[in-house]
């Protein structure tokens, strides 16, 4: 017999078991119902592509994070690393077979090489939305209100959906001569939450002096509410900006869209999100939970201009978002939301274990436990049969380590009898059901108690 | 500006456009509810494993269609190429943590550098079920009932479900003294349905004259029934054979519990059917289409001794089977039955597209858009709402482009007589709602019609 190799998996990755997979499957599962809810399509793309169309020419080397092979065929190709190039490039290879504005959703692995000390993995799932080819404030606001309702729809609790307009960053840095400055006022100020008011503010005087630093704090502080923000944002961006007027207008009408569609609860004008350097240029969106604010955005996006310049000369303005699922699922167990244990067998039929497998009885046994199982699944009832004639206190360990909540015991008594014995593990009560109905009645739980 | 980087996929990968891959998803939630039905619970495993556990050791430089790599880390690694072997050292390192018999079904992306010329890609999803650590006939069996619910669960049409037990023909062959030649004349025998009797036959007259040769041809040949084929078979092994009595014993439970359970009408006992020269010991099984036999076998599986005896000394006896979900794909397409064009969206209400966009008008019109689509959306109609004022026509073409079948058109006449206008796409017809209850049944496809 040859040598044992050792079962486990590479660092930062890990496998699912039964019920981490039920949980994520079932979020998965919610997001999906609302995102399509709002028209977005799903779509699939390969986990392996070209490496120059994943990193860009000349890109490959830097990036090294990223899974980079010579495959047998000697092309360079990478593993996704996201899933917003691989979109890039799928629009503008199939622009003119789809339509536009095109919404789409894409939940699937990415794999990065990082740093596995942060507690971060190195295989990952992405849970992606947008809506390319506009550019209007309806396209920005259903990205806001799919969040909202992809929030309640996962159970998270209150939430706050913060947004914000790169353009008024940008002006109001104008507007106090400091717009060479932006890349590193908006890295500061972004560090906002996590070293609070004081050290952002002295990190700034640093780079733009009291006075300047001064504004920038006072105008990432948001007011009572979002029309005096944005009025506050506009005003500091100076009178008759075309650029910051715009961006005013987008936000006001953002606004108007989610009080018509009843989510203007959750929204707020959070001056100081800035997110993504370079690639956002419009609004902006993070997502906190009310009851774990220190968890940070659970599902964060915003507008760019260009999704797919490098792979086309269409212009393709977008808007989207990401839902951060890992986060999201340590937050739900976090505040105890995540739903208790997932039940998927409702009902287990034991081998009640004629010691005679070829006698009569025992045969009767099985086809009657066949029989029941084949009728409760013809009523969506999730049924198993127990496969071999293990002691009766083996079988019921094994449906209290899976969470099976019912048995049926088929012995030769019940057939005698006639009726289908349904026990509840929980309680180690039993009912006698005289029909197929009444016991699926019990096993669903819509059984009257009496 | 930099160049553009022509976008294209890897020769043997696709991407799935939302058409394609709402059928796929449709395909693998079907198949998600007959597998929950019957107990078997999801796991998933990483892509990328270290090359040794999935190539055991030494194995990495024979088998040219692995993609295999050495990450950052300097570790030979490799994506997976099936689903077996990730799930052998997920059970060796899992097993204390599980109950045993475990039921799991796995449906993900593998990875296999094949030649594309034969119409074969090189990323495709496998959708694997199996019970192990039990060696049972009702576990045999159950593996069958499963893939008789999956097949009507995908609307696949009548099948035929052939199994065989690779004791009986082993001892058929060691009985007439050929034992040593059983490879041979089981890859033989495998080409049946290809080239039929008479070839089958001059091959196996080259490899063990014709006496032996005949007998393997009778022997291969099913009888009008089950039980009939079954008791040919073991008569060919001699009698008093304990092997060859407990493969007979074995398969005549397994359609017992069929008989019991109500799915004995798909099921045959074939000797032709082989499958798999080492892996599987026991029962072996294939389905075909009724309609489309010569697509060949759309799920396929068997009974296995040991899944994990690479990780592990814990015996691991399984049963399990492979959904071809590619093949079945493209037989359901052939056969059209693939249930038409999915609707994600059910209703788009326009943007009706009033020219001054800052006007109270556009405002309440836009306000109006937004909380019909709330409402609908609450009554779990997917519901989008053009996010621009393009031309009425432009609109109307992007729904029929999506396959959206109502559209609403919230202009000033109807918020002026207060009514809901549903437009039917394909009838051009338009009914004025005074709710959005009697809008939602239009939408929805249960207004009766007057």
């Amino acid at each position: 017999m040859s040598e044992i190799i050792e079962p486990r998996v590479l660092k930062g990755f890990r496998d699912y078991l039964p019920d981490a997979e039920l949980q994520r499957a079932g979020l998965v599962r919610s997001l999906e119902t609302v995102f399509r809810s709002f028209g977005f399509v799903p779509i699939d793309t390969p986990a392996l592509e070209y490496a120059e169309i994943l990193l860009g020419k000349g890109g490959g080397e830097t990036d090294k994070q990223v899974y980079k092979f010579r495959d047998h065929g000697d092309r360079d190709v990478a593993l996704r690393f996201d899933l917003t190039v691989p979109f890039a490039r799928f629009m503008a290879e199939h622009a003119d077979a789809l339509y536009l504005p095109f919404r789409r959703y894409h939940m699937a692995k990415v794999w990065r090489g990082e740093n596995t000390q942060r507690g971060r993995y190195r295989e990952f799932m992405q849970c992606d939305f947008d809506i390319v080819g506009t550019d209007s404030a309806a396209a920005d606001a259903d990205i806001i209100l799919t969040i909202a309702q992809a929030m309640r729809a996962l159970d998270a609790g209150a939430v706050r959906i913060r947004v914000n307009h790169r353009g008024l960053f940008n002006r109001f840095l104008a507007a106090r001569g400091v717009a060479d400055k932006s890349v590193a006022v908006l890295r500061t100020v972004d560090k906002l939450e996590k070293i609070g008011p004081e050290e952002t503010g002295a990190l700034l005087a640093a780079d733009l002096g009291d006075d300047t630093a001064r504004a920038v704090l006072d105008f990432i502080r948001p007011e009572s509410d979002f029309s005096s923000t944005l009025a506050k944002l506009y005003d500091a961006c100076g009178t008759g900006d075309t650029e910051a007027r715009a961006a005013h207008d987008r936000l006001a009408d953002v606004h108007e869209i989610a009080v018509a569609a009843g989510a203007a609860d959750s929204l707020a004008l959070d001056p100081s999100i800035t997110r993504g350097l370079d690639y956002y240029t419009g609004m902006v969106v993070e997502t906190s939970l009310t009851d774990l604010p220190q968890i940070g955005s659970v599902c964060s996006g915003g507008r760019y201009n260009e999704l797919a310049s490098l792979y086309t000369t269409r212009k393709l303005p977008g808007v989207g978002a990401s839902v951060g699922l890992d986060r999201l699922i340590a937050a739900l167990e976090a505040l105890n939301r995540s739903g208790g244990r997932p039940v998927v067998t409702r009902v287990l039929i034991l081998d009640t274990g004629a010691a005679d497998r070829s006698g009569a009885g025992a045969a009767a046994q099985r086809s009657a436990a066949q029989r029941t199982a084949a009728a409760l699944r013809a009523r969506g009832i999730a049924t198993e049969v127990f496969p071999e004639p293990r002691k009766i206190q083996a079988q019921y360990a094994y449906a209290e380590k899976k969470g099976i909540p019912y048995a049926i015991i088929l012995d030769d008594a019940a057939l005698g009898k006639g009726v289908i014995p349904v026990r509840t593990l929980a309680t180690r009560s039993t009912t006698d059901c005289a029909t197929i109905e009444e016991a699926a009645r019990i096993i669903e739980g819509t059984a009257a108690h009496g």
